[in-house]
């Protein structure tokens, strides 16, 4: 495989157009780049159909960022309007062949004439949004060193940050490059997802934006909702046909609804919203009031909504293979007080350490991903938020909701048919149904659905997060 | 193996006194807790043997810390005070068999009985210092996941904290409980190293108070000094007899000297001062200039300080198996640019990224226990510093100074001997050699050779770290 030489080198060593390092331009008032909204600006509207801040088709100015190479995406307006993708196209300067890469990583190689590389697996596009924050840099690094995809499966990191974060992810950068990670092959970051999440594979969807002081729910649903809304439709575009996406920004469940409401060519079921570090973090509390340790916890369901409405499924998980309630025998503990340890946990977490919980969050992606490309072990299973559509639990069609999955470690899943659920866990689920299906009418807009009503009331974000 | 069982649990399955937890009490004044000293206070002096904040071997105050326990460590005030451990004891209330755990880790396991774990190796103990900062935030949760010492070798992380942030040191637990790793099997946490480094293997030595605003180096080659001193004492007293060490917290050449002086019944040659970082970043930036990717650079030595007299060893370095100026023919920049940029890259991340290179200095501490535990490659080397005793080099005996090493992959290393050494190399070796020795001089006080006499004027500690 041979690759550009873009960086420090002479570009002698470029023979085509597309071989060519990107200019080092920036486009202000990108329509792709974030934030999307100021709430100072007038046309800002939380139900106002795409409500943006005034978009703009053309780049007018430009300045330098010394080292610094972005794209300047150019979209018609209507593709920035438009709610829903129908017959969407890459913004027309956006080149395919051309690729946004970072110092070492600009390196012309061939894998296939050394011997130590020649019997590694084809390289695969990795994009991660909010790549500059804490959460991707625990996340990059794990998936550098190949503890993620396997020592023989070289990897491209795609880089997605803000105009605001550019310089850090710069620095990201460059310390992958200090790494010296051998699978580690490519590395470019830019601010345009249509750049970005070109022939992703995989799209780990982790920046959003955080409440601000006195922001409401609707609020962040809609200022979110557009970032996902326009990256499903960038995904859509651009991304391998067969990408999967796990959405971490929150509110995830619903922003993964949007992204894939927004990029109808992409399987339903390629979308995940991360429900993993809830998994963990239950399994972890079962194990301590078990007084087991917690590799003895397994068939760990975690339904519903990532927020405090989520419910951690004790009745169909197992302590060494046997039903927790029979190992448990304080059940008022179990109904009463073990859902709430596992949503106050990131709370208590941000009160001793003083920051989110950015290195467990890393963790449960790499959970996450792993589930999905090895097989699961024989009769357990693990959560993620899915596309409800034909599901066996009579959950709301149409919806994104966590339920317990299966995968053959072929990427892709089964649900989990033959589990019980109780008058208990019906009702909690019932009611994280009910917020989903609240959530989705709030960002109808997003979603091709008409027009947006709102009446979320209650707060029901997972303290401690972001 | 069996262990205690404390946490959230009957005490009833603790059956001797050994088993049982520790009170929640802490020592306040405790003569083995940082931060040292303070400026303000009137007893202190830059070289007074074994200045010390008021030492107390009392335990007069304790207070309660929610779901915090930690260790009273009353050592006689002779111990606290003398610069050199010459029959050195643990303090007479830590019991050798007291551990203190955290949370899930205090479960009762036996790794034998269990199918899954019964071919895994025997437990190792890794004590780190400065564990709730940032670089140990990377670097724990690698050690967890099997990285570092393979998926077979369970591993107990013994966790030194200050009582500034013992706080952030529990939310650090909790994480690593949120994340499940199958091979971590102990966690505690304590600010007293004769408790932390109780039984360590490997020793990581990351914390060391930061430079204060106005301090000079004199003052911090004191105050760490005092810290490695300290730490010394305690492996020396409790660590496995060949605990190896490796000092991360800056002046680090210096500081390991110190530990290492201050435990004579640890092998000196099991010492060491990390340069990997400057090491992985010479090889990226020869390779950015050669435009290759950075898996063809070897044989890259850092000789000397973990400082800007660091000289990175352009003229043994490899290139695709060819020296490095046969194929960079720009001798003025390898000459004149490349220390620098290597000097400097710390710096230029802090600009860009607004913190310090924690990940990647987390990546290079594995680096180097990797290269110990690993047969290094045939015809290639390591950096680190090591105690120059008996080197082929003529490097100035008695310092801690980095040089070209090569392990069988035993935990041990030997020198490479065939290494050129030309005039320009030789001059700049001799500089660095020079500002060791003056360092060395600033803290006899600590190394048990007398009276301190310092003479540093220059600041040559590495821009952006820390």
């Amino acid at each position: 495989m041979m690759l550009m030489n873009c960086y420090n080198h002479s570009p002698a060593t470029a023979t085509t157009s597309s071989d060519l390092c990107w200019k080092k331009t920036i486009c202000n008032n990108n329509p792709y780049s974030l934030p999307l909204i100021s709430r100072n600006d007038p046309h800002r509207g939380r139900h106002r159909r795409g409500a943006r801040a005034r978009p703009n088709n053309h780049c007018p100015r430009r300045r330098r960022c010394p080292g610094l190479s972005l794209v300047c995406s150019v979209a018609p307006p209507n593709q920035v309007e438009s709610p829903v993708v129908t017959s969407e196209k890459p913004p027309s300067n956006a080149t395919a062949t051309r690729r946004e890469c970072f110092g070492v990583f600009c390196t012309t190689y061939d894998l296939k004439a050394d011997e130590k590389t020649k019997s590694w697996k084809k390289l695969i596009n990795i994009s991660v949004s909010g790549a500059a924050g804490m959460i991707s840099n625990h996340l990059l690094f794990k998936l550098a060193s190949g503890e993620v995809f396997g020592l023989d499966q070289p990897i491209a990191l795609k880089l997605l940050g803000s105009e605001r974060s550019l310089q850090a992810l710069e620095g990201v950068a460059m310390e992958l490059e200090d790494s010296l990670y051998p699978l580690l092959r490519e590395v470019s970051i830019g601010i345009d997802p249509y750049e970005v999440f070109r022939d992703a594979e995989w799209a780990l969807l982790i920046g959003a934006k955080p409440r601000g002081p006195g922001m409401e729910r609707a609020d962040l649903l809609d200022i979110n909702g557009q970032i996902f809304a326009e990256q499903g439709k960038a995904l859509n575009a651009v991304a391998s046909p067969n990408v999967k996406v796990i959405v971490v920004g929150n509110p995830c469940n619903t922003n993964a609804l949007i992204c894939m409401k927004n990029a109808p060519k992409i399987p339903a079921k390629n979308f995940h919203a991360l429900t993993r570090l809830d998994e963990n973090r239950a399994k972890c509390q079962l194990a301590l009031k078990a007084g087991v340790f917690y590799d003895k916890v397994s068939n760990m369901t975690i339904w519903g909504n990532h927020s405090t409405t989520q419910v951690p499924d004790f009745l169909n998980a197992k302590i060494n293979g046997k039903p927790v309630k029979e190992v448990i025998t304080d059940h008022k503990w179990l109904e009463e007080e073990f859902t709430e340890r596992i949503q106050k946990r990131g709370g208590v977490l941000i009160q001793k350490w003083g920051r989110s919980s950015a290195a467990s969050t890393a963790v449960s992606i790499v959970d996450a991903i792993r589930s999905l490309i090895t097989p699961t072990p024989e009769g357990d299973w693990f959560s993620s938020g899915v596309y409800t559509n034909g599901n066996p639990y009579g959950i709301e069609e149409d919806i994104v909701f966590s339920m317990p999955c299966r995968s053959k470690g072929d990427g892709d899943y089964e649900l989990v048919k033959d589990v019980i659920i109780d008058d208990y866990l019906r009702q909690r689920i019932k009611k994280s149904e009910a917020e989903l299906l609240s959530e989705k009418r709030c960002v109808a807009h997003l979603t091709g659905e008409g027009v947006a009503y709102c009446d979320i009331r209650e707060d029901t974000m997972l303290p401690g997060e972001q």
